[in-house]
């Protein structure tokens, strides 16, 4: 079983309107709702998959017990460790060709509720092969929280992915985790460079994965990933373009990731199904949802080369 | 006792936020939440007025029970009809001086629940004064739902005054209410004229008089409110401009001439007090609440002239 752990899980909702027009109202033509919060879009993509997952967590309110629901419906295991406050909720508008976000701040957190978390999640943590550990963490959440349930499940041997920003990715990183898997921009901000290439993002993966993980795994959009280990780099990308929905796509990729760890898939097996995962996922109308006669026909095109540490990215292997 | 009626009550809910623009992604700074939809602004207003009051209405799922512990919490008593769906959200998007809004549709009603709401009403409308009618009709309930109220109400001997709009409004005011409170473009839309000045605002009420309800009071916005009866034409206004938030003026006004019907003052109390409370309501941060203070500076300059009907409106009396 892969263990999910959000910590800021939010109700996605999205408002269909005609038109946004600023400084007017709007009659809200549909509404839908869905469980969101990057774990949370993790879980569904591993279920998807036919993974066996559990999603963890803090949860609360009558916005928590709809996230929990939702999931349920969805066959997605769930035991959210509960909170006083209620779940955040995201609010998209939704017009023709422009979508308008608007996110709620995350539920305060007290010590007891983050005391009872550990303590649930030091029991699940037990019977997971890898744990997973995805976004933002709400106010009163200590910065230093994911080095916690890194270091928690290092003692009990289970593996840990972090999909993280800022001081809660900083502090992760330090603790040591298998693999940390930032977008660009979060990369850039953690090594304080610029990353404009996939070369640079190579330079800078290294750099980060000088600070404490095993593995970095940068997501650069477009430009598909790239993969620092001890010895070795990688690239993988998709010649195909995919235009959609972004978001998600990155959880996706954490997903494909979180699983080949398990299967202990090589990176050139484990790289294209993340590629592939990942765009699909793009192509896909919400977060945490792809079609998988896609993730095929994209993973046949997927291009992965590799070169070892020191000699230049030359592709020396291509799948 | 007043009873007031909320079919469609909402939770209206305001996000902060620096500047909204168009296709991008906000954090929202604050959330705030409150009991919202006519009838339950009417009731919180009579609350504050110190007058008894009983909000019903149908409120169901998460959003429903929010709506009703708000209001609880607030002190006003509640006995909402549950339903099976979640009640409808409003949400404001505030940024600096500008507001831009996002009404949720309504949830649909069963055939069940509004047969259950309608026997609850019949067993509350007992041991009221008088029963306030206001807003829109969710989905499900019939377009006469005003008027089978109106019918219940007036075989107990209670009366009633209606706030509505579109078909609920000609449904209701063919029942003969005892008091219709449209404002200007539902007063218009009624009687399929032109509303442009307190003249015509007092021709278009004594037409609406003409086809159900003993008395039309017309709210005119800044150009203050007419009053059409049997014999009778009134005006009142208030010198004073005021500038705010003119959600719940009219709600403000509907609780005191709910208030003055049943103490049975005099048009011109009434009316003084009526557009005395709706201007406060307009200084007021948010809908339902006023200054006492500022409501009585103002109303000691409320001008109240009347005039027999076919006499034209002549000051022939003023307050």
């Amino acid at each position: 079983m892969i263990l999910t752990v959000t910590l800021n899980p939010a109700l996605d909702v999205t408002y269909h309107v005609d038109r946004l027009r600023l400084g007017e109202t709007h009659r809200v033509t549909t509404v839908t709702a869905r469980a969101g919060g990057k774990g949370v879009n993790v879980a569904r993509v591993l279920h998807a998959l036919g993974e066996p997952v559990l999603a963890c967590g803090l949860a609360g309110g009558s916005t928590g017990q709809h996230i929990d629901a939702l999931l349920r419906a969805a066959g997605v295991g769930v035991r959210f460790t509960a909170i006083e406050a209620d779940s955040r909720r995201t609010v998209v508008i939704a017009g023709p060709g422009q979508t308008t976000g608007l996110w709620e701040p995350g539920p305060g957190i007290t010590g007891t509720e983050w005391s009872r978390f550990l303590a649930d999640y030091r029991s699940h943590v037990t019977s997971a092969h890898t744990v997973v550990l995805s976004g933002s963490l709400p106010p009163g959440v200590p910065d230093n929280a994911y080095a916690e349930l890194i270091a928690a499940a290092r003692s009990v041997g289970v593996g840990t992915v972090l999909d993280a920003d800022g001081d809660a990715l900083r502090h992760g990183v330090a603790a040591g985790p298998d693999l940390v898997k930032p977008n660009v921009s979060e990369l850039a901000a953690a090594v304080g460079g610029v990353v404009d290439d996939a070369e640079q993002a190579l330079h800078a993966a290294h750099a980060l994965r000088a600070a404490g993980p095993a593995v970095v795994v940068a997501s650069l959009g477009a430009l598909g990933m790239v993969v620092a280990t001890a010895g070795r780099s990688y690239r993988a990308y998709s010649p195909e373009r995919v235009s959609g929905n972004p978001t998600g796509a990155g959880d996706a990729a954490v997903a494909a990731l979180a699983r080949g760890l398990i299967r202990d898939d090589g990176w050139p097996t484990l790289l294209a199904d993340a590629v592939a995962l990942s765009a699909a996922a793009v192509r896909a109308p919400a977060a945490g949802e792809f079609c998988a006669a896609i993730v095929d026909r994209i993973r046949a095109g997927v291009v992965v080369t590799t070169s070892r540490v020191g000699t230049g990215h030359a592709a020396d292997r291509q799948q």
